[in-house]
């Protein structure tokens, strides 16, 4: 299939509605920290949570059943318009495109809380043709709110089609912000034989030859996601978007839960999702970013102060790309520093 | 960019939306006529204009002043709601998706008469993507309003993009219905110096060579849209859906209407619109079956009263294959002897 | 290159051919049980094997020698012809395509066998040319023979080329049934330095970093078929095709056996084959549906008894797609119970 | 979906079958002339038909009826092997994939005449699809057989999907030999309203405005056929194959006859088909080799007698691209002179 | 293949180069005027010439003998250097890029006249690979000789497989300015039968009927380049490029000249080229911007003096896009009255 | 993107270019030994080194200083001119085509040292356009210089974008020698956050569950290349051409570095970079041929003296497809044996 030419990539799909970015802002996101609206005591801890977390979700889907649906959207349009975020940012995860309450949810949301939503996470996402649907929606809806500022898109891959079709997902619109591997969703997609939700499985690993001596053959567990993460990672870097891990289920395992966001982390993911308060500190752990490579980015930036020509830092040229990539780490850094 | 998978593309986009159809209904469409639904004079006609035409549009895009939007799409919903059209299809043609209008196009009439409408006519569709946006958000609305037969899609092909893709509009859905040849805006999208609506024009043409004799040098008129409809009619036929001729803007010549027309029959368009009751009787003139390949199906279908096997008629095998195009004509047929 | 139109695909390619599936029939899988049939004493045991086994193939390409391939096709025809093999299903492993061998087992068998035969697997399938080139033919010999159901083709995955186009190979017609991998000849194709048939191996691993105290440095076994494996269930599951792992080489290994099946089956594959009778139960144990999602299944059955509507079953909302899961799995368990 | 990689483009599809040309033969095509094969006087009459044209070929598909099927092919194998051809062409049209004398006219053929056939015409070639099919038998039947030469394949253009699948038909594989344009069953499957044989239809054509006098209006014929012949022409030339046109319908009308092949060979068509044997003084007229072009290649292979190097002529810069091209034509002039 | 994701389009290939245009710069261009700048007289005219069309171009291909080439480059750098073309475009045509001169022409033309050479028009391109070439290569020698403003390319569409290729050479680059159809070249590669540069040909054309009392037959001539213009001008216009009718050959026919001329004016060209001084005044005569249009343009830009928001005019909506369009129109139209 | 048609690819691309390889030429290249051309006593040991590796190459990228870019290709033209590399392979790797230095490097090493380059190493290769640009380019240096063996390419993989393009890069031009991975810019490419140079990583691992008794848990250390190396092998393999292993940045840790080499060598690979004299011996422990492979091969090509025909060897058939592969097997064997 023809993707649109390049010079029709940028332009904005609906009359009054903001133009794409070009460049993605840079935005500090180690954790996207999911909370469900529709309980009161969550939503009045979230102006709290707000000034710890990077990006704080309010959650429509899974895990939020039938009966609570609306009254879930109905908290977080209550809580958004209520709450100053600051620099966090405020996303939502809606339900799915083919459920009963996707549509309302996005029209809803958009017409109540449009100007203050960054980023809508769209689960089961299978081709470019989701977001093409989402994309043109939002722009009709950001022209009827008159919303200055594009409401981004993030991706769950959570279906074998998806993570198939993951580079045109990647490249359907420039209001794509990134991806998260979503592995639950994904293992019941694929037929994985596992009920966790991200993190390995006891059971898939290779064991070694026998010994001469008949002791017991060693075992060394594998990586059931490494295939998943590597691909979605090129697909969204090749892109300039962002790359992210999505849960882990087992809140009474924080060392696995460790170990599995810094293998993403490895693997070029920024960011994971915490689903419990003790993952925001492991996600702050894991994914801030390195204070040597920040050091390097500020000498960077102070021997280029107007951001052109060409310098030798250390025997390596720099120049404006370089001067760009370091600008975005001295703003990160920045965040952090505010938020700790 | 990677598309559906076969066994997927046929499968409903939203939980409670109608299955959509593997291969179209049978109905007769030699002509879609245009009303402007908000000009009370002309909703009092549409019960007797239906009885006369095969197809009547609403009319909700370019013609209806911005100002004239909102009560068009209210007119429209009134004599929906209040008409019985027996066999004459109702359809829609609606504002841009990019325009202030489009999203509560879609959604009024599909919540107002989801149940009564048959086509949407989807304006300056310049690739799969605009396709895509439609299909799941009628599904969602469908599934909303409880709405049992789908809605069908109808693309303009009026941007010089959209030609360029209309292989790939042609394929976006299973509800794609066809495509109608918008040569005003097509010409304004392509640079064409035509200002013309439909038909050829004076200045394209062959100028033969001189001759010895230095008498006037003749001068061959072309045709203008051969490329564009021939393209056409391939992506449609191979798509099983249907390919029509759009408007011819002066109405005061019927016999470069006819012209027209015919053309675009000859190269096998089924259809055009007809935005002046003087065109109707030329697209029924023009479109209507060939009477001898009616005698012809009817044999098919008395040899064959089940529908199987094969027999040899005239010397030519027929087959469950032929039977099936056999039937087509007949039903047609049948339709065309009710409405004349 | 184009592919077919959706609507084209499921058209039956030869007048008097069965049509082809739209969504593949329920049977269960957990092994193929390969037998060389030029050997008579394997073929007397074919109607006992048939008891015990999901699927017995009748193997004519690689360990069969080249002067008694005509034998073993001969072979598997008349232990077909004479045995009933109940709810087993009939396989037969066909010789290359461009060997001497190829096109005769094609006809041969269909002619003879064609009714009796379930899925043809097709050895070292490079793209979807090669799947286009046995469909079309089986289509062509079905209507001579007068096939009344769709022999289905099941490609091996065993070269570099094939990796490259699993996605078209597991699209490239409704009558493909999945997928196996084929590591020996695999290997062979990619230049992997291992003789192994499947498995590890002992030198692909992960060294630790050295210790301070100088002490042995850890070595981590990898899996050199995750990458082949995930893509390929990928490819399968996106198109509704079933993926499996092919053959594990070491019949004195049991152990490693079972972690490779374990591991397939980890990564979404649903069943493996079996060269020796011992693998049967490997297969049995690692690839059988999980209990306790079959009373969950049945439960969902229970809850809908005509399979439409939506029910809440433990906070999770059920509907017409998962019943038909649910049915898939019920089905399944049913035919376990039957053959243990 | 992906192509075979160009390396394995040009292999050999069997063990034993020959090497794929990596270039045509240089071959005089201008008309393709068919009979009927089951009809002895026919038959006889071959000898010296062979002698006045280019190709001859035995017709097997439509207008064979039926019953006659098996007759005809039968026909064709008796003169093939009784038949000294010369330089002159020996091509069959089979019946479709799909009908019921397909398969068997592919196998028998090659079988028996295997060795003498240069060339076989396959009916209604949708896509890339049916190429590979007759790709990969024919490579198993050479083998089979041990013909040392490859059978080629020349699709008839004569389905919409095919018209839209061309370029890829055209790629599909090296033993293409070209493909020629069928006006009657392209029409049908256009919907085109034409029951002519190619040419024009009095009915397609442009109206000219009225003018101020009130004057009959003038009415300019147009060409049916130019979008298809033009891009079957450049996906032919591109893929280094040759197009045709194919038949001409109406046997009394000489003149329109020579207008339609003229026609095409303006286009860029290299031969037509003759239906009757009026139709091969008509080819040989408008398809022979232009002189002059003759005498300037001559020049060019004078001016460079080993094949390469550089050379001006006439200012021109003459190379070894060149002179393949020179070659071609002299080769070509030379069985002019010896044919007529 | 894959292309470049839409961010990585837009971005510089050299450090140092200019960033390419998202938009197109505004350029009047009806005429293309070629001079062949080793001819010492030709070169003396170019001051003049310069002041009377809207672009001039040094010939260094087709019509410049081989002798000649160094002496044409030589010139072009020499009349480059000491002219001032105000704002009439200065470009080039380069030898092909398999010639002995094509890399010498760009890197010797870059190194002297790159700050003054506007587009470089690129003969017998085939495919996006000939433009990843030039644009690879132009922004180092932009680079290397500190050009502040990118060089465009133009494309010759003269082969069969460029015109196969059309839509992928229109998107290949952001450098991309436009394309010509260069019919001469273009006939050569198809094998189409004529030796006339552009316009018709006496014997395409289709043959009327015979009319019952035998008078001579009506003989419609045909447009031979309606199918190449027609998708090459889509190509273009989707791709926010230019389209132009190329050369036409008999000077001694301003008749068919003009009426070539008037036919690519009427498909969407925005120009063609001139060859001979009396074709200029044709190219103005047909290629103008239409006095209403303008009129109507400069009623836009009236009514939205800032260039954002909506209004009225004769009751169509005019917005951010129109008013582009208007500005595009009249600042064309003030380039018109300076060069008349 | 439409890519060359394959008659096409094999073409030369400059007149007096040489014609490219249909297949690559037999060459031993276990190890591309690096040296910095810019030091005089790295210039002094060249020859000594040429006897001891399969391939030398001069690398002017990364770890040459800007200051010293120039000096680096001078001095490796001066070593090359000098210089009798025998058998041994001479390459380079030039800077990055966007960098000042990229146009220079390969103009004047071609024009110096055109006749005994091998291969033209290009770093951080994107898409199939940076191969179309050096493939254009070589052609007309080899042309100009007069040079008779191609001069190949090998890509660097060491970007997202590149691994996500891979397949169409190994595809882009007969000039494709092979890629080797280059995961020191691959891991920044992608965020992936380490500063090694190839190798695994201490923090990419599993985690095995808790046990109850709550003995420290096993952490399994995992490949972070295995997606990367098995897809490049894929797209290698598929296309005919060489996958290599790159860099392993710590010479202090040759056991890792061999663990390394085993790995990319069992996955497929087949050679590695070298850039310490240490590891020269590492890689040709890990990548000789296997010695009873090359006993084998002997065989074979005893029992088929002239490389024609089929036999029997243990068992299995062997002819001309596996002929040609023992020959190279062989062939290589006698490089080792001379070097050792």
């Amino acid at each position: 299939m023809q993707t649109k030419t390049p010079r029709n990539f940028f332009k904005a799909l609906a009359v009054g509605a903001p133009k794409p970015y070009q460049e993605l802002p840079t935005r500090l996101e180690r954790m996207i920290h999911f909370f469900p609206p529709q309980i009161e005591k969550m939503r009045n801890k979230v102006p709290e949570m707000a000034k710890n977390v990077d990006v704080i979700l309010g959650n429509l889907e899974d895990a939020i059943p039938a009966d609570s649906k609306e009254a879930a959207r109905a908290g977080l349009i209550e809580v958004a318009q209520s709450t100053d975020f600051g620099s966090t940012g405020l996303w939502v995860r809606i339900n799915c495109l083919n459920s009963p309450w996707g549509l309302e949810d996005i029209t809803e949301l958009m017409n109540a809380i449009g100007d203050k939503l960054d980023v809508i996470m769209l689960p089961k996402v299978d081709g470019a043709w989701d977001v093409h649907y989402l994309d043109q929606l939002l722009a009709q809806l950001e022209a009827r709110n008159n919303i200055k500022k594009p409401v981004l898109i993030h991706a769950i891959l959570e279906t074998a089609e998806g993570v198939k079709n993951v580079e045109d997902i990647a490249a359907a619109s420039p209001r794509m912000h990134g991806m998260s591997l979503g592995p639950a969703d994904l293992a019941a997609s694929r037929g994985m034989k596992t009920t966790r939700v991200g993190g390995g499985h006891p059971f898939y690993g290779m064991l070694a030859d026998p010994t001469a001596d008949g002791a017991d053959r060693a075992f060394f567990q594998q990586d059931p996601w490494h295939y998943t993460i590597a691909k979605m990672v090129d697909a969204c870097m090749a892109n300039g978007i962002k790359p992210f891990y999505g849960p882990f289920g087992d809140f009474s395992d924080n060392d696995a839960c460790r170990a599995q966001f810094r293998n993403a982390f490895l693997l070029g993911c920024m960011g994971a999702w915490s689903l419990h308060p003790k993952q925001i500190e492991i996600a702050k752990e894991v994914f801030s970013p390195d204070p040597e490579e920040v050091v390097f980015a500020k000498r960077i930036l102070e021997a280029m102060p107007d951001g052109t020509g060409a310098v030798m830092i250390d025997g390596k040229m720099q120049d404006d790309a370089t001067w760009k990539q370091a600008k975005v780490i001295v703003d990160l850094a920045k965040l952090v520093d505010e938020k700790g």
